[in-house]
């Protein structure tokens, strides 16, 4: 019996997998297949009964905890406070913005009945919370002493989309994020844009490990009723754009829709400026996709809800000892902030374990067998390379914080790798067109007009503008399209 | 104008206050009206267009954070794991359980469109989430190594009720938990239930410093599908009981509506016995409400997001000093845990500042001057009590310490003292309507049948059976209806 579990260790652990629980497809395969069942043998997300909207399962919804925890305390530190505004917004609200009412309207859902009631004016489940926020920020500013007013909320928001629905990247309802802050100048909320922007890219790129462009939306592509809207992009192994992040500078135009004034420090009524900024569930998507690979999820160890697991390779006449000595690891690692379980289930063989940890992407894989305690040794499985490394017992957490602390670097380096290898300068439509077909972003000149993008996106088989460069140290150039004065920009298709 | 400044300490704060921000009734000459007064001024909640639903401010959002985390860890400490199901629920789905639909299709706000199509179903917006979950649960649970399941969901719900609303306490929308738990036997969701109602005591007592009754909730009173329900209930100062916390046993009922089973240990197949739990927004209603005063709002120490307020008494010569001397004793209370801010807005003046923190109800004060530097002292206001002490500055944080943990102490108390001397024993039904009319708790036997429950509402202005005493130690007697054998149970009127 104790022969039998053994051989699961050193046996292959890929062919017991696929029998029970592993994928049936490869990443390079079949992408879009890949990707389900990533999502749901990893045990992420489930499907519902209601088309579009997906069930957060434990194992994700605590990978979002993570983002959430790594944002709300960036926040904190900006002075940013939460707070929470009601779900429904009224019609006549929502549709006080033109250009706003005009981007969302196709998507709402409206509720009509109350219990036996019909309502006397529907009322949309927020898309977003623009509209149902400043109506109170209306009542709220008075004078400059009450700005910046600095709010973010945390909850969930419905947009009814008619394109087919892929977990994370498009449900009908998502969890999010949205800022929302009113200021003085323009200045200050220029740099509120950018500073929401920085910590989007520090938890995106530092902690996700996804490797980003950032610049500025184009005219069609920037948020309904913004001034402009900055953006982070990642770039998916199939070679379609994912936006992991936005931060809009809304100018006036809600403040004067909502009737938003404040008494300025030389004594006048004025119009203040205001931002908003949101970073949504989707970026779960990305993290699946950017860094997973044939044998399921790999998550980078910042944001994995289990950096280590244990597997104690028991047979009966050591099980205590082997399972004593894995209480001593996961001690050691606990006290170094390590976040450690130990699987010590009985029903499951160590070879099945194996699989199911690799598919769950925690990692790091932590083995321990009679003959390690013999040599006081563990072994330390690396989930991204799948190397296995021996560690002397007495400096286990060491190992285990070191090989985390590579393999977080690894990721990142890749993915920026990935992004960096996948740009191709274009000097036209055609070259544009050429990127998008082979799975690359195309960087050229643009003027960033609506005529210029329908004119590319009708081309180049869908890719569209993906953010145009801030930096001053940008070049300028013609743009491809009609020639006129341009900034470097990126082109791709989108999710 | 150092002169000017100095006035407003030693001057009358409850003047200024009363002109300017202050309450303008008594708790005990108005109470309702002092309660909406307090969500105002206090800048807890503001009202919105929607009729019903509340924006949830800065202020009460950090309280109910706090309760977030008191809770949080100890559902994590159980093994209970947080997921998030749709908002959305068909139609059909939601009218699967008899009694659960009776109870809740009343409240239900229906979406009917979704942009300009109309929906082939309609669907609910969750009012609670057992019919949405347990659909998945159904697909989750195949044998006894699945269970049991434990799922908590942190959301707003909505339930549209057509009484006159009250921010808090009665909204259409609110933020709540709520618990899911599949068990193999009855006896392991009996535990569960009991679990929970146990986190939920230890919350309310030990943090909201509320004393509660707890007990069983009589066929009429409990949750729409239960087998039995278990409750806390606070008593608030106008007589009326609050429901703080429930924690259900669902028996066997939904499982059977939503075809949930396993496969047992013993190889049969069998249906597994359920829990839910839940406690919302509502206990932040109750805070105020029990412990708050004529000066406003009093937190509790170990729920309060500020516990101690540093207020620097400044003059021109002497600003510098005092500022340096207020940011040492700010570091000298973190350093110990305590979440402190020093008030250094010079737009404001020190009276208008105290005023304002009373209102708010941080525990304690802290108030340094350069008189106080001379002295090597600070004063320590505590809320409660609104008594003044000095303590020296190297003892600043022992003296703060000690002075949160007393009055934390000293809230539960006069709380648990309020509720023993409301509670009159009843032998007859007059004797219930007496004592609601008196604004106490009537206890009397009940049998808790439906018929006996109606009478008692009927001739006693509204009070009904608020909970049955559980323990074992509890007499039994002739109930006051119609003198067949009952337990122990609480009457009054509710919220």
């Amino acid at each position: 019996m104790a022969g039998k579990k053994a051989s699961d260790r050193n046996g292959n652990p890929e062919q017991a997998g696929k029998k029970t629980l592993g994928l049936t497809v490869t990443k390079a395969g079949d992408f879009s297949e890949w990707y389900t069942q990533v999502v749901t043998k990893a045990d992420l997300a489930d499907y519902t009964p209601v088309s579009g909207c997906i069930v957060f399962k434990p194992y994700s919804y605590a990978i979002w905890e993570r983002i959430q925890q790594l944002l709300d305390s960036r926040f904190r530190k900006l002075g940013i406070k939460n707070a929470y505004f009601p779900l429904f917004i009224p019609e006549s609200l929502f549709k006080r913005e033109a250009q706003h009412v005009e981007g969302f309207t196709p998507e709402v859902a409206w509720v009509t009945h109350a219990g036996e009631e019909k309502l006397g004016e529907r009322l949309a489940i927020r898309p977003t919370s623009e509209t149902i926020m400043y109506d109170s920020f209306s009542k709220w500013i008075r004078g400059w002493r009450d700005l910046p007013l600095l709010i973010n909320q945390w909850c969930s928001v419905v947009r009814w989309e008619f394109k087919y629905p892929k977990p994370f990247i498009r449900t009908r309802e998502f969890l999010w994020q949205e800022g929302h802050t009113v200021h003085e100048s323009k200045e200050d909320a220029d740099r509120q844009v950018s500073a929401m922007l920085s910590v989007y890219r520090e938890v995106v790129e530092e902690h996700l490990a996804i490797a980003v462009i950032s610049g500025k939306k184009s005219e069609k592509e920037k948020f309904a009723g913004a001034l402009y809207t900055t953006t982070l992009e990642a770039l998916m192994p199939d070679g379609k754009a994912l936006q992991m992040g936005t931060s809009h500078n809304l100018g006036q135009n809600f403040a004067r829709a909502f009737g938003i004034s404040f008494l300025g420090k030389n004594g006048e009524k004025q119009i203040p400026w205001q931002t908003s900024w949101g970073m949504s569930t989707r970026v779960i998507g990305a993290l699946i996709m950017a860094h997973g690979d044939d044998y399921g999820l790999v998550l980078p160890p910042k944001i994995a809800p289990i950096q280590a697991v244990i597997v104690p390779i028991v047979f009966d006449d050591t099980k205590e000892k082997v399972l004593a000595a894995a209480a001593g690891i996961r001690r050691q690692l606990e006290q170094e902030g390590i976040t450690v379980e130990v699987d010590d289930r009985d029903t499951y063989t160590a070879g099945w374990k194996f699989n199911e940890w690799e598919l769950k992407g925690v990692p790091i894989r932590v083995e321990i067998g009679p003959r390690d305690i013999e040599k006081q040794q563990i072994v330390l499985f690396r989930r991204d390379t799948r190397q296995k490394e021996t560690a002397k017992m007495p400096a286990a957490a060491a190992a285990v914080k070191g090989m985390l602390a590579e393999m977080q670097d690894a990721l990142y380096q890749k993915s920026r790798q990935h992004i960096e290898s996948s740009i191709a300068d274009a000097g036209t439509i055609q070259e544009i067109a050429a990127a998008a077909k082979g799975r690359k972003l195309a960087k050229g000149f643009f003027c960033g007009s609506v005529q210029c993008e329908e004119e590319i996106k009708g081309k180049c088989d869908g890719a569209t503008s993906r953010c145009m460069t801030l930096g001053s140290s940008e070049k300028k150039g013609k743009c491809v399209v009609c020639g006129k004065e341009g900034v470097a920009a990126y082109f791709g298709k989108a999710y």
